[in-house]
């Protein structure tokens, strides 16, 4: 079974990655962006019996800081 | 308008950071984890006459390092 787990920064939390590439953005000559969030996509082939208990946990204790992160799961 | 760029490696490039990650996982004894690769979800907020072209060329030019990795844009 294949996953996917988007990892993304909370509202609020400030984004240092994602005011560079902003930044960037603008200094190559991309107007019109407005705010860029950056944040990571962790795919993951897992045995067909792995309950979305199990991911959770996976995503709490080691993929995501769940103080400053959301999490999304997506089943492939 | 919201956009979602999901930048991924290429099959076939090594992926340090996937592998450290599957190897935590199977540190904290989660089984059953077959495969782990790391990407990056990038989301921004831009105008709503922002073109496709320009979304590709941003992606070409900036996120994604087209010569190992793979890009997919999604308008949310």
């Amino acid at each position: 079974m294949k996953l996917r787990i988007f990892v993304t920064l909370k509202p609020g939390v400030l984004d240092p990655q994602g005011k560079a590439i902003h930044h960037a953005l603008e200094g190559l000559g991309f107007g019109g962006v407005e705010d860029v969030r950056a944040g990571k996509l962790i795919e993951m082939q897992v045995a067909d019996d792995t309950s979305d208990a199990q991911v959770d946990e996976m995503c709490r204790k080691l993929l995501a800081n769940t103080v400053i992160e959301n999490y999304r799961v997506e089943r492939a």
